[in-house]
């Protein structure tokens, strides 16, 4: 089956008539049309188009809000409360972004916290327009239970990501963004389909076994990288991303939420952010970044986080981008 | 060799001794011969009194201060600097501390910077009293350049450990801390002198080929854990605990600073300290993370972080710790 080619701006277009026509008011809409449409751009498949059936399932079941509107709080001036109104992650990390760039600006350091909403975008999405406001960032989100504790039986955590984000003046931005499981659920379902093995150490089998059986993993637990160090990672995440803002860990929404369509779970976010000139001399920093940077670079063959993401995009901008007929179909099957 | 027994107040006093008769003034000893005891007492012994030598042969090469008055200084009111004088982490930590808890509660976010100074003791130690404030908390420290980035051929990161903690009423707060290098370069030298190969994946020789031989991977470098994540964040340590806070990453420190003694290299660190009463409220953050404490207890044979060392410090609390006599010995020489 031959692939579909779209121009970013088809794409966009094609996005926002899906969601207009099931249910979401432009304010949620456009900025998941961005957030899809960026990930494309930047080969990151698993956030791109394939999230969109998901966002409107979970607005067609009437599980979320598809005219939400943010609500922020500031319980102090360096802390962003943003109530989603159970409404989606694009449009409240949106709508809190210049009350944490300013909070970062004043205090050197401030923190935004969503709630009572979902998210299903990349996090790197989140953390990019921080960098490019010259500030040092981390994002952590609390993705669906389906990861066993290193030495544990069953699940725990989510697949909880961690993204870090640095800014650079005449070079994209460092930015990284990992799931702290070894390996996401998606490719965990291709090798099931593909019926191929699983590499030993990313699953346990529902009697906490070792098992390289695809379908195995997804009855037992995935497994977090890095052995015991992604595994407290991995709950750092729970604890920040839910207890401490006030949400559920992902233990606690797959006991008490009950999920019928293939959307998101609800589920928190937090983002510190750090102004780099409140805390030495500007010019000096940068300098010792970027010599870190020349650094690594002289290194032959290394790449760094981003690099792959910011080639794509260059050529996304330029040719388009091509999406499976199996995913057009199953997309325009959504148009009104 | 039988090993020395000794009590935590005869270990405290014997540090006090060796530092006093060696150029230090009381406000550096005592808290160095604290955390010393208290890595002691949790079988944290590579940050035992194994480091004492080190030191004391800092402070008697000039290079560190061992006399260091700390000063602080607030960029902002959620930022507390402290020039370290070139003393040692310790000391500064400590005369921070009542600043970065304030600015924490006040703002709900705050962040401790050191500089000009020599961080040689174990990151969990300047977590545990923050939680003990009932604050959530980072730090970071870079550690002795000595790893090579994945998929990269020579050194460019140290060991760069992470740690985090969150605090709990009624139980031991959940800290971790750990290095984010494959192994901490003392178990390589460790496999070398028992002619033992270090497992696949710790190290590469010089040419920047994959090597077993722990000789060839001191030559050469260490690797991150879990592969490209741990590598992102070990640069995202050198990025943070350096540039951002006006310090040298660990590279710039091995190709500017001579070091001829067997003590620290100098170093930056950051903490950042999160008032959760600040971000939601607190007795339903507080029995959620306790949900999912429980919820961990409940699957039979997992261990949360530092766990081993409660147990170690229940013990060391009640009988004293045993000493090898070989570092006794080595410790004794420093009398005066």
């Amino acid at each position: 089956m031959i692939d579909v080619a779209l121009s970013l701006n088809e794409l966009r277009a094609l996005c926002l008539e899906v969601l207009l026509g099931n249910g979401f008011e432009a304010q949620q809409a456009e900025p998941i049309a961005d957030v899809i449409v960026r990930a494309e751009a930047d080969a990151c498949r698993s956030h791109g188009l394939y999230r969109l059936p998901g966002y409107v399932a979970s607005v067609s079941s009437g599980r979320a809000n598809g005219r939400a509107v943010p609500k922020i709080t500031q319980p102090t001036s360096a802390i962003i409360r943003v109530d989603a109104d159970k409404g989606f992650g694009p449009a409240a990390s949106e709508s809190a972004r210049p009350a944490l760039i300013a909070a970062a600006r004043r205090h050197g350091i401030a923190a935004m916290a969503m709630g009572n909403g979902h998210h299903f975008h990349a996090l790197w999405a989140d953390i990019e327009p921080l960098t490019q406001a010259g500030l040092a960032c981390w994002a952590f989100v609390i993705g669906q239970l389906s990861v066993a504790p290193h030495g544990g039986t069953r699940k725990l955590m989510g697949t909880n990501p961690v993204s870090f984000g640095w800014p650079r003046r005449d070079a994209p931005a460092f930015i990284f963004d990992f799931a702290t499981s070894m390996a996401a659920r998606g490719e965990v379902e291709l090798k099931r389909l593909a019926g191929e093995a699983l590499p030993a150490g990313w699953g346990i089998d529902p009697a906490g076994l070792p098992t390289t059986d695809p379908a195995m993993a997804l009855a037992g637990a995935m497994l977090p990288f890095g052995g015991h160090k992604g595994s407290a990672l991995s709950m750092m995440v729970e604890l920040i991303a839910g207890p401490l803002i006030g949400e559920m860990t992902s233990h606690s929404v797959a006991n008490k939420v009950a999920i019928a369509d293939s959307g998101p779970p609800p589920g928190g976010q937090l983002v510190i952010a750090l102004d780099p000139a409140a805390f030495a001399p500007q010019a000096v920093g940068e300098a010792e970044a970027e010599t870190f940077f020349a650094n690594a670079r002289a290194q032959p063959g290394l790449r760094l986080a981003s690099d792959r993401r910011h080639a794509a995009r260059e050529e996304a901008h330029r040719h388009g981008v091509n999406i499976s007929r199996d995913l057009m179909d199953r997309v325009r099957r959504l148009l009104p």
